[in-house]
């Protein structure tokens, strides 16, 4: 059976998806998946509830009706849901009683989930599209399909209460392992012991790390380490070195996603050297910044410059990558992006900036001869700014040369 | 860093997959996926490894040129890997290299992994593909797209030895675990209660459970438990009832799916009254005369139709789903199926049965006033035939009325 809180869950998001279906004058949003076990559209989670076997489809309209239409097998398991109002199991065929269901409810728009841009809103697999459509075909309906990539970004990224207890939840519990490694580390410790450390103290919460575990915390220590999404190597901590690692777990079901920047103290130091102060101040001030610029209404690249620009003030080459993302159920979730104007991130920068959202704001820098600062915030959008889901750094986290 | 075991199975599966490629007569095998945590091409266990953030493509020619094209942000992470020949990072633009790369290679067939049937082989989302049109719109290279089905459904059903050997494994830990759970049944346990029993062997040895843990294991309990992918309930086993258990781990990436069914003895009983025995055999049976009839080079639906007419023979309502699915990564893997000529399954009861596809045979039959007797067994083709996996259930497992 599922558990209450889920299943609140699950309506809180399903009462706000049909405002949205409203708001996006979508008369039917249609959910389609088959062994979503393997190959899922992100979307299940968050209004479904539950993974299906055979060909499915969840009806959502704008006036309410929730309809399921699954194999007899998934029958039981949707039902016990509670969530969709009528539950019809099929056997042989999906087509026919799919074209019955739309003529019942004679939608003359009709969402289904894909995105050129947003993989997060791209939860069709294209042969399935091509099976609806065959499906469809003979009927007025292929040609009201359009793409639900609005409602998706939408209900992805307004976090309802509920999502949004989670996801602090999420951040409280990274803070504490923050503090428990912090207070652990010393120099001689490996990148793949660092790592070991914080999957320890997931498994010891009964978590999991917030995206893949083989690059789940990401560490980088000193200067030689590679950079970017990388496994822990058996590079070695040494006093006077840099040691960022990119980390976060997943409570709940909720991600999130943070960086913290170390620096290990050389013998006789009682402080960091002045480049690398320097570069941390460059670092947390530019977050600083782009904190400061982000409020309902801007547009998701306008942040992403203002960042940017601090760094291009200070004569510095900048991060290769976007300044912030949306975080969720999904640790890069989806809609909204605090990113440049690049080919590859399509219209993402382009959307508008919403209460609601929660993003993070990272950014980092290569310090010769030290290693890398890299910081990485998580703020939530409130109706005139934005509020820091934990303190964020303000200062290197030093860790002394040698132990006592 | 990738361990050398998992280095040695993804370098079987590629070279595999490039023997596959000249069968299928396909210049060049291309996978792409973005965010591939979420939503990931189920191909990329097999072949790739790894999951990627930005837009990636993994091309894989007919000549054993293997090269990626990834964010600069995945670079080290699939280098890391070791099987990918070359890596090559982009920053902004991921259509130009991409065009640069085919313009080199020139293929003239090009397999993007699509199937309207298959699911597993499905991997590439319809927005993605759409991107992928406007990439390739001016180019040659756009009309060489097919589907790669073919690719992807040999590679998936032709086992390797490591992934035998992983196969064999999940089902023997399976094996051990209903031999625990036979010694512990007794009347006066819910479902729920057994399912936490199978979930805390799972958890004791640090696997997981083969599909969602929601519904792995379906335990049917007596004549009143849902039947279908349905989570456990609160229903009391009671002696002189069915129990009925369908259930699966998966260790070291690969699944195992069996059903197992047991009696619990009535006060007085010493053995299972006359109706369910009957059930017991004729489901038994004609789960050994459809692996009889199991070998290379008959269609999927022949076997299922064998099973059928057992049940036809003994006027006894068949079960509405496929006999027989694969497993491999995928609990219900891709490629032929032992399933009826059904709308809803597509080609896949069309393809031919081969040497080295391991399939489960499953069944069940519901006996008024008992329950349900459902059996599930894994078989591996040979040249000439099958051989089971594990030793098929041949009698009612039986549980005492009381413990003494």
């Amino acid at each position: 059976m599922i558990a209450e809180h889920e299943r609140q869950l699950l309506e809180e998001k399903l009462v706000q998806a049909q405002h949205i279906l409203n708001e996006c004058d979508l008369d039917l949003w249609m959910l389609v998946a088959s062994e979503s076990d393997v190959m899922g559209d992100p979307t299940f989670p968050l209004v479904v509830g539950t993974s299906v076997t055979w060909p499915s489809a969840f009806l959502l309209t704008r006036h309410g009706d929730r309809i399921a239409l699954v194999g007899t097998g998934d029958v039981e398991n949707v039902r016990q849901l509670g969530t969709w109002h009528r539950v019809i199991g099929y056997v042989e065929r999906f087509g026919q009683p799919l074209r019955d269901l739309l003529d019942e409810l004679h939608p003359q728009t009709i969402g289904v989930n894909y995105s050129k841009d947003n993989p997060l809103a791209d939860g069709i697999p294209h042969g399935f599209f091509l099976y609806l459509q065959d499906i469809l075909a003979d009927t007025p309906y292929w040609e009201r399909v359009i793409s639900a990539e609005p409602v998706v970004m939408r209900l992805r990224s307004r976090k309802s209460p509920e999502e949004l207890r989670r996801m602090r939840q999420a951040v409280a519990t990274t803070c504490e392992i923050w503090q428990t490694l912090h207070a652990w580390l010393r120099p001689g410790l490996s990148e793949c012991d660092i790592a070991a450390f914080l999957h320890a103290e997931v498994q010891r919460r009964g978590l999991t790390t917030a995206w893949d575990a083989r690059y789940c915390p990401t560490v980088t220590a000193g200067p030689n380490s590679p950079i970017g999404h990388t496994g822990p190597t058996d590079i070695v901590l040494e006093p006077g070195q840099l040691l960022a690692i990119d980390f976060g777990v997943r409570q709940d079901g909720y991600c999130s996603d943070m960086q913290r920047t170390f620096y290990v103290l050389a013998p006789g130091e009682s402080a960091p050297p002045q480049p690398v102060q320097e570069a941390f101040e460059l670092v947390a001030q530019t977050i600083a910044q782009a904190a400061a610029a982000l409020r309902p209404g801007v547009a998701g690249w306008e942040v992403d410059q203002v960042a940017r620009e601090c760094f291009a003030r200070a004569g510095v080459e900048p991060w290769a990558f976007a300044l912030g993302h949306q975080v969720g159920r999904a640790v890069h979730d989806g809609g909204c992006l605090l990113g440049p104007r690049w080919e590859r991130y399509g219209q993402q920068p382009f959307y508008t900036v919403e209460p609601g959202h929660v993003y993070t704001l990272e950014l980092g820098l290569s310090v010769p001869g030290y290693g890398r600062v890299s910081l990485e915030e998580e703020v939530l959008v409130t109706e005139t700014g934005c509020e820091f889901l934990a303190p964020p750094q303000r200062e290197l986290l030093l860790v002394p040369s040698a132990h006592a």
